[in-house]
């Protein structure tokens, strides 16, 4: 095991970017990083319960056939061997998709998903299954936080966060309809990235609300949500979200430097007051050193009931996908599934539609606040990981930018009093998610001194 | 005015295409078009009742700007000179737009709708707002048939059908949600054709029910249809139906020849058993006449259900987007829209979202039985125009194709045993307007024995 390879396993991991450039001149094989993921697995695994189905032999196996190809001298793919999670409610033909429900334990997909075939194209290896709450709802898995295992891990992508911030894995796609992506990378520290609504097709993967779906990514960087993501986005005819239109180049913008000094428009959304005091009072200090580069945009009245709204949809839009699962074993559901089944059920319609409206209202006044600063940066959760398992935690600075569709990142930048990480949120304008990558790894390298 | 203008006014009216090109050429001015129709329209209006709003100055201004244009040598438009009649659910710059409704009189828009640009930027003459039912639903308006004033036009499109069949203007728009293009063609005698959902935007007309609205035309024969229909395809990015994509050559087409005779796939839809015998009988005539070029497509019984689908969409969709309507005065509303809005009012979501996704599994088996011939052959209407204004007729053989999306077109071809107008109806494969146009004139020339 080069010793390289190793570091990362007992330190600061190294960049998904840097991996890549090392696999593809040759510098590290497959093989060798792989074993040292799985070694990591092998090790953290049983306390942090990221994976729902994990073989090494499957992952070495891809390894071996990825170094002969290579040697062979062929074109290399975007991703050439690196390891990816998948969160469970990504259909992968031949292997166990359970969707984190008792009633699809045993289930094995013909096909895959979408992504997967992206990801296979690009040379990246599928590392296994990662946890996922109940249906992507909020009845947790057994997940725990690799940073403190007494506290939740966030959901509803709970695998993938955990796995990236335990190292088990460089890179990992979840899935976000309320707060399931940046939360969970805020409470486990790492970047998490949601793209602009319908950029990812979503052929192949569980519908929980397709007006809400959104498919994103986990990293330990910007650069590396966006080495991942840049191959996911894409056109499929079957996902009615997704446009033919060209893919943005999201690395080279996350590598490029802005032109001026970015500008961050801070927002203290709904929830703000009910918030975390260390959350607060971090979040408050990270604008006042950002100076000049920072000023405070009001949020309109408007977005008080956006929550509400967002939840009326996802709810009636669950009862509708979720249906079978209602019918055919509503008691082995998750309260928490079936309570939001039950309120979806009795929903009208013209309150759906009524609801189904407001992003373009929201969407208006966006429009404007993101004409002014180049990202909106607000708190990505309301304080670090709670302690215990029972929940996932308060999704109230998530579901507002789901119901918006514009695109965003967690940022690990702040730390709780008791050493837990604690995210940063940027929200960019929607259909320019290169220059929200730019501006989220200009933000990155300043908080760490490397460009201040 | 000239004999050539003259003459359609009193027989045959001569094409839209032929007139385009003598207004193009200079052999026929437009204001001396537009003569002919505003004395034929103080002819035949106090009995017909086709317009919401008519003044000879504005359409008589028109044409002398458009003849000036011309003979100053500039570049016209593809419609120049051509008078085109808009169902009053379209809306018109400082011209007033009723959507045919009490609560709406007097409302005078300050914007274009995106067709009435088209419309202008193409030349054509704005000839007035042609009567509407209310709010392009079931209650009717003042319209008569021109065949014979003691029965209806049909609707919602009464007026723009009715104006067309008494030669009161050679082309004009309406709109469809249930049955409103193709009827009223049908109980006309006119050409009546919806094309492909999305195809045409709605920036700017009475939103009824977005998952069904759709823009269509009437003129005297399909290649008329096409030469209109052709300039108001498009995209519109504040209409999420509309997509980039080219606008088919449809006049093109029109006046192309089939590289086979075409092949028909005739059906007898859910509702024919309870047809009028006669127009089932000049149905069977025609598929025999057409021979060994048409054969019975049998469709399968998923196709039971589709109208009651469609009508609880319309009806949810209609009671959220008519809402401020029943809100401010349900009591000055008719006994159709009343209820219908509130049978949508009762509607749950759950429901709602199960009908909206039924056209994706009819449309399954409509691209393999439109695989197969050239055009689906069906009635356009149950039979012959009922007697008495009192009601608009059944659109049972209409709302399938509307759900379904499928651009449809109704021509003139059969005659009842009082000499009243029956349509047959020709549905082709989404998004391939072109094809069917084609195969439609040529059906059309056909009939006519011009083409055997």
């Amino acid at each position: 095991m080069d010793v390289e390879a190793r570091q990362f396993a007992i330190g600061n991991p190294p960049s998904a970017a840097l991996l890549r450039e090392r696999l593809a001149s040759g510098a590290l094989d497959a093989i060798t990083l792989v074993e040292t993921y799985i070694a990591q697995i092998e090790a953290r695994e049983p306390e942090v319960g990221a994976w729902a189905w994990f073989d090494p032999e499957f992952v070495r196996t891809q390894a071996r056939n990825l170094d002969a190809y290579r040697r062979a001298g062929r074109p290399l793919g975007r991703l050439h061997g690196l390891p990816v999670g998948l969160k469970d409610v990504i259909d992968t033909a031949r292997i166990p998709t359970g969707n984190g429900c008792a009633l699809d334990a045993g289930r094995v997909p013909l096909a895959d998903a979408f992504i997967v075939e992206q990801l296979k194209k690009e040379g990246a290896i599928i590392m296994g299954k990662t946890v996922t709450t109940e249906l992507a709802f909020m009845h947790p898995g057994k997940t725990a936080n690799p940073h403190d295992l007494a506290h939740t891990p966030g959901g509803s992508s709970q695998g993938s966060a955990a796995a990236v911030a335990a190292a088990m894995v460089p890179l990992a796609i979840g899935t976000q309809t309320g707060g399931s992506i940046i939360r969970p990378a805020s409470f486990c520290g790492i970047t998490g990235y949601k793209p602009t609504f319908g950029a990812i097709p979503r052929r192949g993967l569980l519908t929980q609300s397709p007006t809400l779906d959104t498919v994103g990514v986990f990293a330990s960087d910007p650069a590396g949500a966006a080495l991942l993501a840049e191959v996911l986005f894409g056109y499929d005819a079957e996902d009615p979200a997704t446009c033919p239109e060209p893919a943005p180049a999201l690395f080279d913008a996350a590598q490029s430097k802005p032109p001026l000094p970015p500008l961050f428009g801070f927002l203290r959304p709904p929830g703000w007051d009910d918030a975390d005091p260390q959350l607060r009072d971090a979040f408050d200090e990270l604008v006042k050193a950002l100076g000049d580069q920072a000023f405070e945009l009001p949020l309109p009245a408007l977005f008080d009931t956006a929550a509400e709204h967002r939840k009326l949809i996802n709810f009636v839009e669950m009862s509708y996908h979720y249906y079978p699962y209602w019918r055919d074993g509503k008691d082995q559901l998750g309260k928490e599934t079936r309570e939001a089944i039950e309120q979806g059920n009795a929903t009208l319609a013209r309150d759906y539609l009524s609801a189904r409206d407001t992003p373009k209202l929201l969407n208006a006044a966006l429009d404007v606040m993101l004409a002014r600063c180049d990202a909106i940066l607000c708190p990505a959760a309301t304080g670090p990981a709670p302690r215990g398992l029972e929940t996932t935690g308060d999704p109230i600075f998530n579901g507002l930018w789901t119901l918006c569709g514009t695109p965003c990142l967690s940022l690990p930048l702040l730390t709780s009093q008791e050493g837990l990480p604690m995210g940063v949120q940027l929200v960019g304008a929607r259909h320019n998610d290169a220059k929200l990558m730019r501006t989220a790894q200009w933000l990155f390298n300043w908080a760490d001194g490397a460009s201040p």
